[in-house]
């Protein structure tokens, strides 16, 4: 039996857990538990480098620092070496590892473990948003609006799956109908580039409600992202939930457009912390009118089903399934 | 040696061509050459089905029905069925195989041919637009206007290359400044959904044209594609230079959205007929600025590379690398 370190380190918390783990229950079929027992969340800024913040963490646990681990991170992994811009820590994965005494320790994008955690989550951590047939052979496209907004594609490749990290959220803003356009045309005036991002993400929700304001000739509030989604689906305010549409709608106008751009025949998967919120509404808004409303390709993306992960700690289990499913001394 | 029968089969005509491979030359590590020798064109209007037109084909050849070819078409295929929508003929790939007594017969979608050749192309059939540094290890991905706008993902895998098809060109267009976003609403009046495709495309340039033409309230004329790119390179028409300017913008714009939604590190290489033609102009219009325009990702996209399929007869030497590469047979 192997103690498994697993992790989900954003900007604020890090979220810690300990997944048992045997590899003759792999060799053998049987169904793995990727879900982290004894999860413990801890404050970055309360320490000055990864390699303290872990010790930290096992010293809480009372464990001694396990031989195999995986930590998805906020930030970029390129060479060998991650980043966490909001923290201002860098570190050598391979150095990290040395310091702690680890056998094995992979880092990776927090958005790719998410997308990585797909296949391997369990039926209630999925919801089905629009049901179709799915095409196994096919690429799965996971993105979703929290803190930015994150795209991963994830391909199967034998017997495991291959993610494919991108950027895919910072890609340009298409507006549909006049009232986008003058959402765009207002955001062009404070920047030279509009993203998705800009529209779908927390600050996005901001963004949209202080567009809207501003077309209507109302003064807007200096709401937080909270605000906006609060008032706008508990109906407190016009302009708010006016935001929260649109939201809804941008977000269906994109979830089809990513379909398309990755040939997502095997699923479009949403994940992210702000859509679980928001999937009440959804069938009040444009959201499966603009998903499907592709043109000649109304019918291709019909066939593409929509799901959600409501599971708010679905990282952890990609983490995991990534160390068990890419670490050759775990299979023996 | 082995004769392999190769073809790029578009709604007018069908290129075929033969290659000599000699199985001792891929075990060896040896250069292989993927140009088809001895090409023919044939109209497809004068064949009733894709068998009679092969038949037609070997016998202007004087030659035996090969036993392994590869057909490169432009149209779907899905479950080993492929359909030519512009002919009318639909086909069972098997079917096909059986009725022509041959051993191997791939068919595949002519946009992903063009894709998979692009690592077997020689120095002189791809130019460089743009330089940066690539990673060998991140996808490539391949897209471009022609009669569509065609787009496919190529992922490195082992010593392999995985196709994704995909049908991102009708995604939507997103306008970046006023101009464009009253050319979408131009074309909204006729359309509910405007794609990529509808701008970045034989029609699209026609599209251009017009929504131009409407908002500067000038008469449009009735130009076919040719007529507009034409009258705009050699500055005939002012209307025309526009609208083959801000198809070049719009192509940058669409070339960097596309490199992140694809997090493609590995290079963007377009494709297509159209694009080569205007290359002279490239550097007058925004294209390069357009491509990294793209926020705090400017970074990441300036770090891609660029290049132009200039062979026009590429898919069919990614069809005979796709039948060389990914047929047992000839492997031995």
């Amino acid at each position: 039996m192997n103690l498994l370190l697993v992790a989900d380190i954003g900007g604020t918390n890090a979220r810690f857990g300990l997944v048992e783990f045997d590899p003759a229950q792999l060799k053998a079929g049987g169904k793995i538990n990727y879900t982290a027992q004894r999860q413990i969340t801890l404050k970055c800024a309360n320490y000055s480098d990864m390699a303290t913040m872990i010790k930290a963490c096992c010293a809480e646990l009372g464990i001694a620092i396990p031989a195999h681990g995986c930590l998805a991170i906020a930030g970029p992994i390129e060479n060998g070496q991650a980043s966490m811009t909001n923290l201002n820590w860098k570190f050598s994965i391979n150095s990290l590892r040395d310091t702690l005494g680890m056998e094995t320790l992979h880092v990776i994008n927090d958005f790719a473990s998410l997308a990585y955690a797909v296949p391997f989550l369990q039926d209630a951590e999925l919801i089905t948003l629009y049901a179709a047939k799915s095409n196994p052979d096919a690429p799965i496209v996971v993105m979703g609006p929290g803190t930015g907004f994150g795209m991963a594609g994830l391909i199967p490749s034998g017997d495991n799956w291959r993610i494919v990290p991108t950027e895919g959220g910072h890609a340009s803003f298409a507006p549909t109908n006049s009232k986008e356009m003058r959402i765009k045309s207002y955001l062009l005036k404070e920047q030279n580039h509009v993203s998705i991002e800009n529209i779908l993400s927390g600050g996005g929700l901001v963004n949209l409600y202080r567009a809207l304001a501003y077309n209507a000739g109302i003064e807007a509030e200096t709401y937080t992202p909270a605000d906006v989604s609060t008032k706008g689906l508990n109906n407190e305010d016009p302009l708010c939930r006016e935001a929260v549409c649109t939201f809804c709608d941008v977000l269906g106008e994109v979830a089809g457009d990513k379909a398309l751009s990755w040939g997502a025949k095997g699923g479009v998967v949403i994940g992210g912390g702000i859509t679980p919120k928001l999937a009440s509404i959804l069938h009040d808004t444009h959201f499966f009118e603009r998903y499907k409303n592709k043109g000649p390709m109304a019918t291709y993306v019909s066939d593409i089903s929509i799901r959600l992960i409501v599971n708010d700690k679905a990282a952890l289990v990609g983490s995991a399934a990534w160390l068990i499913h890419n670490t050759p001394a775990l299979k023996n």
